[in-house]
């Protein structure tokens, strides 16, 4: 059996605004390389960003309902993920997976592949989690704009505290509730249920820098990690 | 734009443990024939059954994940598909569509489709929803072994009453909870919040008679009508 | 055989800088509407506009080559096109077509029909000319960001006319020289020859107000009419 | 249902050695307008003829096994097919259908389809009675180079003569015998047999000139009438 | 060239009635890896068994034609296929080839692939000698609920005797005759056929144990050897 | 990155009018495995050839436009694609690429591709440029029916030259003009322009004996060197 690592990297990582960190991707690529190293299989899903969220805001205008805007935010993302594809892998990008499968196809021939969302209502986030479990992944990164998973909103809380390991369970008390187009938290209740019913340990990192994503594979103590329980 | 209409067919309905149901099938038949007359667009997506609960029971035996699980419940499904799709156009059935952009290229010429599920950790119900909401459709039907929605279970208590019309937003209270392959629940959290983000009007009716499915498209009071509010 | 019109639509045409123009995309809704009413098959190719240009510059800075850059830029004039797609038919988009045979695959059966770019080093002018033939359309409409071919650079030369009507072999000989990913001229030879050897005949229009498609297509006086010789 | 048929052209009808014969093609096709005027759906098998033969040769030369050789040859009849749907559509033919499923998925669109072979060690003839029975066509008639099935060779026996109609099952005792490839019989014991069992009634017809396939579907005693019994 | 086998695994050497034997499975895959560590590729073709032949007898009550029936047990065999590839890489599946061309293109990726049925018509113990000859398998070991081939039916006469080795063209004397769907024989003449004129060195050998599979591939005196003459 | 190399082989050199020239195919064999010796990854895109101008000649006669005309031209370099790939591999061909997406899809697990053409109005060359730049190849050989690039045409001139070197940007002074179906020269102005803007060095060397394009890979002085420039 092949083994295999997850990383999820947010939109609002790879991007400044509407500006993509160039500066980020290289060191981005330099630790996936080295993350890459250590499995035979690597899958990398990435986020829309900011980018997304205005295309989302102008089908909205037009009256588009929320699967449509989700469609094209998911379009989005796998442009991104294409950036990402050329860029590891020095070639014109592939037809980027759109659904797990095609994921699983492609993993055995690239050993590291990119992609980006597959579904309405679901994200990028929950995606990880169903191709780390689709895998049977060792572990998942979830690489975002916070370095782990607080008790309350940090930037509205100063005495919110990070957890260093905190329970899948526990955290699906904290985290459920609506659905928005573009606007998914951190962690759905869908993916909190993936990682707990199949065993899976996920870790919430600042993906800037990058070596944090190396960090957490290597079972470092970095972010919070989440046990599927 | 293409008026339309989802319709999901729960595999316990069209199944009596793991017999097809067959005369149940001659009159359901009917029924989308009938239904299938008031619309542009129809597309029925059917569960697994107790066929599909017997493969998951095998591929736990021997080791295999959630996520492999429910691919093969997938494949169950899709087969009962297919055998709908063969009846209902007497044809050799096509590819079965095997996911949600797949469904929406293949409505404009065959009028009809039938599909099962897409992807893992998601209910037939919910595949449903996505693809009422991807086409703008006017109702969802969920046809199910139930007559519509209780307050309680309605086997262990004598007191449930079903509701005959209740929001989407009061469900959610009511039926959050885990997820287990091969066990999701009528009405899962993310069907409920497709439903209310979209404003789809959805019905849970009794799949037997199958005369029920078109009564609720005729805006007949029948089972529990589920407000997208 | 089917009667057909292809019309391209420049990025720049839809957007306002890195803006869709929201107003502009509900006007040219009702135009192509029109449009749709006097021909069996309409096909829409969208150019990717300043945000693959964004794209095509990070790209660039990561020292990607060209043919991956426009592969990017292809897959932002995609999302372009889902996101009319999804405006036009009321849908959540299904694939975008990625190759000529599969936009003829498509058009009997969604009879209007959107898409981007297709391969590096082709412009979307290109692959609406290349359309055009495939399906022998009776006319191409390039809906630009000037209101026709002009003698030389309008905003440069004041004493630049505008033709109303021009052989292709004389544009062939105007529009020669160079090729830089994302910065195709207005009209390449590749898209002059196809003309010209399958004898369409073209308009070049100010896509604003998009009725200018409208009454090129009526074959108003309008634009510049570019005679297949 | 659609009501349809299903025609079978033999290479060797539509060539002359290794030329096209360009003027039955002409008459092929209004013959074809015909026919689909009394069709919901029409499907044409056309073979690879000279050409295939010769592609086959070339690759026995080589050391191909059977499999590969009847892939190519696969191809050649594929591209006859394409020519056919080029003429008669109007169109840059699409991706010509490789499978029964493929086939069966274009109909409803494209209402007349031309496809080559499916797979090795099968005759087009097997195909056409294959997608005769998936489609539930009323008939199919097989256009080749004889005028109908004869009690023995004709060009051997002078005394052979023409069956006016024959059991299926007869002819499977006349019939029977080896498979090499590209060199498959007129009726091999598979296309016998999926006759018989789904009970498609096929006429076999001399293909020149066309008007005998229209005269087939019409019930005229013409060729060889062969019952599925 | 790459060395290659392919396994035919009946559908009722996995089941016992409509139970999957699990016990068996486990073994199976042992066996299977000790044989794919022998050939760069392993394709195996599984049989839908008892469940196949019961969504045929329904489909039959339906009305449904032999096509369509042999479609839905082509799934059920797919959908076994799904399960050992889940087992066998601890993955949830990849889409399971539907075509020799696609189990072919699977191969240098993945090296051991699964897949059920192809085509209406058709046994999976043709679809396996399709396939080995597709990519010159050494061997094909048919794997079946007897332990050989025997002079009449060892069930019914006891005087019957088993061939230890036996040529294609003495058996294709002995099992020709009729076709109806999912009641194929133990080898029909089709897949005598391409055994014989692709020079493919066959074994029929009892499934259970699942080492006899070894014992075959190794060349050992076990079940039937068919010489291909 | 992958080391890669692509190998344009014109129609004409695999060919003598309409007969496959089987002993230089059994040479070519040779020199691609020595080719692939030294390259992770090899790409061969063949030509259509004499059989390919027949049926673009046939199609003509009917009426087909350009664009019909090059898809069937495309299809016939395909099936000689296919044959190259049954030859090379060992194995009944895949389906053959038909975009350079699949191309490069296909690269990672096969190692050595064999394609055809993919779009009307683009030749071959072409498709090797662009499948070059797409992977980002060290050399694209040109194997054709001259030994180099001339300073005029040698069959009519004798006192034109050959030469050693050219840079890209002096041939397209001298290659622009027309563009017919079936009728591209050697290097068309396009061709030229991928060159350039990726820096790819080109040789046009004579492809017989085959031994030619190995040299031109080791670099030895041999046909033309196009310098990107």
């Amino acid at each position: 059996m092949a083994r295999s690592a997850v990383i999820k990297i947010g939109g609002h990582v790879l991007f400044d605004g509407v500006e993509l960190n160039v500066g980020y991707v290289r060191e981005l690529k330099d630790a996936l390389v080295e993350a890459a190293g250590a499995y035979d299989w690597l899958a990398v899903v990435v986020g829309g960003g900011e980018l997304a969220r205005r295309y989302v805001e102008w089908g909205r205008e037009l009256g588009l309902n929320d699967s449509a805007l989700d469609m094209i935010g998911i379009r989005v993302a796998a442009t991104n993920a294409a950036l990402l594809w050329a860029y590891f892998h020095g070639v014109a990008p592939p037809s980027i997976p759109s659904s797990l499968q095609e994921a699983v196809a492609m993993l055995p021939a690239w050993r590291v592949v990119f992609l980006g969302g597959l579904q309405p209502a679901q994200s990028t986030t929950t995606v990880a989690a169903l191709l780390a479990e689709a895998v049977r992944a060792e572990k998942l990164v979830i690489a975002t704009d916070v370095d782990g998973v607080y008790s309350d909103d940090p930037r509205r809380n100063p005495a919110a505290t990070r957890f260093e390991e905190v329970a899948a369970s526990e955290l699906e008390k904290m985290f459920s509730g609506g659905l928005v187009a573009g606007g998914y938290r951190l962690l759905d209740p869908l993916t909190l249920a993936v990682l707990r019913r199949s065993g899976i340990e996920a870790y919430v990192v600042a993906g800037r820098p990058p070596r944090n994503i190396v960090r957490a594979l290597r079972g470092e103590r970095i972010g919070t990690r989440i046990l599927p329980k």
